[in-house]
């Protein structure tokens, strides 16, 4: 792939990395390629990150065909950059395009496209404990036109920022709503995508939970609004009675790259993980009667979110005395261990951007 | 509200009405108004029709906070322009706008800046029979930040186009696919809103009608498959044994202005209305026993759409020998006789723009 590349007139001022947060500070350059029915996937360039122009009839901003990926870049402590699994990012946005009928971006050419333009950006992947080089790889429809129908046009964009360590003052569990009314997915829809439509639901189950004192929601299916789905934006797992529960990859949960991995060592340390249906009965019953273990989220962001205590309508179950388990605490351990370069890779996880 | 103006250098050329198609050609000019968290609803404006500016990392482009409306305005044979039922949609998009956690955009508003525009751009209401201004009310986050939540800066603005008759040729029935894998919508989910995410799932359906020969796709129920909803973008009505049969509004289905307006009229013209759920089984039955008379979608866009045939599995029904039905007919001439000012208005429905 040819990759133009526009310089900027003078480069952005580096943030304290001591300070980044999420998502506030974006990175001097992007990476931008044009999808017309007629030419297919053209004009490869790492530009700078400068506002888009769109019209007010774009199908984007009307019916969401849009579908994104969300990503990191380590460094480790010898200086290295190091992207992790890459392809799983690249493959899964693949599935998301196909069920919203929008073009494949290749997947070779959206791993070159993404560490070349960590290349670009190398100084900005921040070198603390704990942060990242977060990268938004995402992709949208630019046809202006009211009909509803697939888009003729598509823009496939890569945009990054630096971020901070997400658990700054150590590894704190959460409380979570288990969500009884809204649905975030069902068989059939769009679930198991990144689209942007799934976000967009999801956001009042948040502030539910957020007015109820959670920090996050935990869904249920859509049918049976019983079997334990989703916590928020990541996948759950749950240790009962020495066995690990997660829901399984039928279409309506997200196919988590955290997920993937974190079942791949728990396997690899001999543990039974279970990929199914969870009722949230069983899981309460479970919590009550000792059996519940540990419960945690996984996902690109926070890698592994504990859980201290599920609220769900009038039951409340603490999860290990509101502290972060002990397998919870190992796994996170490793995986970031291998992510930030300080652990073996047996698993031929990272990619050396410069590889 | 103060509406400020910006005139533009030159007017666009009009197209012949007799090629208008749908939303080929914009007009001059777009109403424009901003929220932020801290002023509210600021700066109403009536602007020349121009691209905007979005930052990649606008939450619109990766999240999908956005709802949208569409309405009409007619040209009556006495030159006056009359809206339909405006403060119907002003009303929906407030619904929209609460599901995905958007501010409000106040009923009188809506309405004043949907007429304001309209007023503007009179000469684009077109006056050929069946042609008419197509309006497009949306809303639509403009924060730049890549974390998942509410935003805290909207934009709402109206966009037109001149459209077509619908039916060029006369009202044809449709062939029609019941899709039993896709899902448009679940309880608890965001069915019953106008927001992008519903569109953009729903796509693949189409695409899916259309390479089965159909023109259009039945939507059934989420959880048991099993109830009839919606077609393809529009609600859907059954006559059989001669009273009429409709998906209830309980979460999943568009609570649309011509399905409110069609039931008004059915009633009034001594028609029992159920509102109630259909399962596809029954349709079929009714299809192959002779009980189901007439079918037809109604919606904005083709105000009723005759349905000619359902194709469900292995199963195939024609309703009424794929020909127009009597009372589809007679509701379709009737409504669209209030709507282009040729049938007297009884209902107080239409809304002179200068009143």
């Amino acid at each position: 792939m040819d990759i133009r590349f526009v310089k900027r007139e003078q480069l952005k001022e580096k943030p304290d990395q001591k300070n980044l947060g999420f998502g506030k500070y974006m990175t001097d350059y992007m990476f931008v390629m044009d999808w017309t029915k007629e030419d297919g996937w053209i004009d490869a360039r790492i530009v700078p990150h400068e506002p888009i122009s769109l019209d007010p009839a774009c199908v984007t901003l009307h019916y969401a065909q849009e579908t994104f990926e969300g990503m990191k870049a380590y460094r480790t402590k010898s200086g290295k950059i190091q992207l992790f699994r890459p392809e799983m990012n690249a493959r899964r946005m693949i599935k998301s395009n196909e069920r919203l009928c929008m073009p494949a971006f290749p997947e070779d050419m959206f791993v070159e496209a993404v560490k070349e333009l960590v290349k670009v950006e190398k100084d900005w992947v921040p070198s603390e404990p704990g942060t990242s080089l977060y990268i938004r790889p995402f992709m949208f429809a630019t046809e202006s036109a009211l009909g509803v129908h697939m888009a003729s046009k598509y823009k496939f964009m890569v945009i990054c920022c630096p971020v901070g360590a997400y658990y700054a003052e150590g590894i704190n569990p959460v409380k979570i709503l288990v969500e009884d009314e809204l649905v975030r997915a069902v068989q059939g829809g769009t679930g198991f995508t990144k689209c942007g439509g799934n976000y967009a639901g999801s956001i009042l189950g948040q502030v539910k939970a957020e007015k109820m004192g959670c920090t996050q929601v935990l869904w249920l299916d859509g049918v049976h609004r019983k079997y334990v789905e989703e916590v928020g934006t990541m996948n759950i797992m749950f240790k009962i009675g020495g066995e690990i529960y997660t829901a399984p990859i039928e279409g309506t949960v997200l196919p988590g790259v955290t997920r993937d991995s974190i079942i791949h060592i728990l396997k690899d340390w001999g543990y039974k993980v279970n990929e199914t249906h969870l009722a949230v009965d069983d899981l309460m019953k479970a919590g009550h009667d000792g059996t519940l273990e540990e419960a945690f989220g996984t996902g690109t962001a926070a890698v592994i979110s504990p859980v201290g205590e599920f609220v769900y309508k009038d039951d409340i179950v603490k999860v290990n005395n509101f502290e972060i388990g002990k397998l919870t605490q190992k796994l996170y351990d490793y995986l970031t261990g291998i992510q930030w370069g300080d652990v073996e890779d047996k698993y031929g996880w990272t990619v050396d951007i410069n590889a």
